[in-house]
C-alpha cells in the first residue's frame, strides 16, 4: 500500500534523476528516508568514476555515514527505476525496511523482472511498493537515451 | 582452468582477509588485477560505516579510480569467499573479465550457491574459477566466527 508521503518522496527522487541527466549521467534518482533524515542522490557512475555509484548505493552510503550505522534499520528507499542485482543486494546488506520504486526495468530489474532477488533465501527482505510516478520516471529515461542516440543534449524543463 | 599466478594472487587476498580479521571485520580479502596494476583490499563495512564496503567492491572502486575508467575491462578479481548478490552485481557493472574465488558460501553465495546470478540474462558474464585455497579461506572465517561467539579476539599467526 502506498503511504501518504510516497508521492512527495518520489517527486524528490525524480528531481534527482533530472539532475543526473543534466550531468550526462543515466537519469536515475533516489531518496533515503530514515526518521527525520531525508538523503537525496542520483546516479554518479561517470562523474565519480565508480561502477557501484548507482543512485540507490549513493544514498545508502551517505545515509550510513550520517547515521553512524551501516544498517539502515527502519529506513525507506525511493528510487525512480527498479533496482539492478547489485542494488537489490545492497538493499539486503543495508537492511532497508521498505523499497519504493517507480518504473520497472524489464531488462535488468532484479525485483520483479530479469530476476526476483528477494524471492531467494536472502537474509533480509524489504517491503516493496512499485509503480508510483512510473510514467514520469520512464519518460525521463526514454528521452535521455533518445537524445543520446541522436548525439544531442537532453533538455529538462 | 587456474592460471599460473592464481595461487599467488589468492595468497595476497588471504593476507588481506587476515588484516580484516585483525580489525574486527569479517575476514574476506580481495585483489583486483588489471594489466600491471594489483589493487588489494578487504572488507571494511564496520570501519567505513558502509554497508557496501565488501572486499570486492572496495577493490573495484579503488581500481576504477586508479584506472580512470568505471569499466574494468580485461581485469581479474580474486576474492576469498564466493560473492554475495550485491558483489556479483557489481562485477557485472564493472565488466570484470575473470572472477576467481576460494571458499564457497553455501548460505549467501550468488555464483553457485543460494543463487546463480550469472545464469540470468545479465549484461556481462565473467569467466569463473572457484576453489583455489578454499580450505585456508574457509578456516579463517570459521575461526573468526568461533572466536567472536566466544567473545575472544581471534589471533592470526
Amino acid at each position: 500500500m502506498p503511504e501518504v508521503d510516497d508521492r512527495s518522496f518520489m517527486d524528490l527522487a525524480l528531481e534527482e534523476a533530472k539532475k543526473a541527466a543534466g550531468l550526462g549521467e543515466v537519469p536515475i534518482g533516489a531518496v533515503l528516508v530514515s526518521g527525520d533524515a531525508v538523503i537525496r542522490g542520483h546516479n554518479r557512475v561517470i562523474m565519480d568514476c565508480d561502477p557501484t555509484a548507482h543512485a540507490e548505493i549513493v544514498v545508502m552510503r551517505e545515509a550510513a555515514k550520517k547515521m553512524g550505522n551501516y544498517r539502515l534499520v527502519g529506513s525507506s528507499l525511493y528510487v525512480t527505476l527498479e533496482p539492478c542485482i547489485m542494488c537489490a543486494g545492497a538493499i539486503v546488506q543495508a537492511r532497508v525496511a521498505r523499497l519504493v520504486y517507480a518504473a520497472q526495468d524489464p531488462r535488468y530489474g532484479a525485483v520483479e523482472s530479469m530476476l526476483k532477488a528477494f524471492d531467494f533465501e536472502v537474509n533480509h527482505k524489504p517491503d516493496i511498493c512499485a509503480g508510483i510516478l512510473k510514467e514520469e520516471a520512464g519518460e525521463l529515461l526514454t528521452k535521455f537515451f533518445q537524445a543520446r542516440r541522436n548525439g544531442g543534449v537532453p533538455k529538462w524543463s
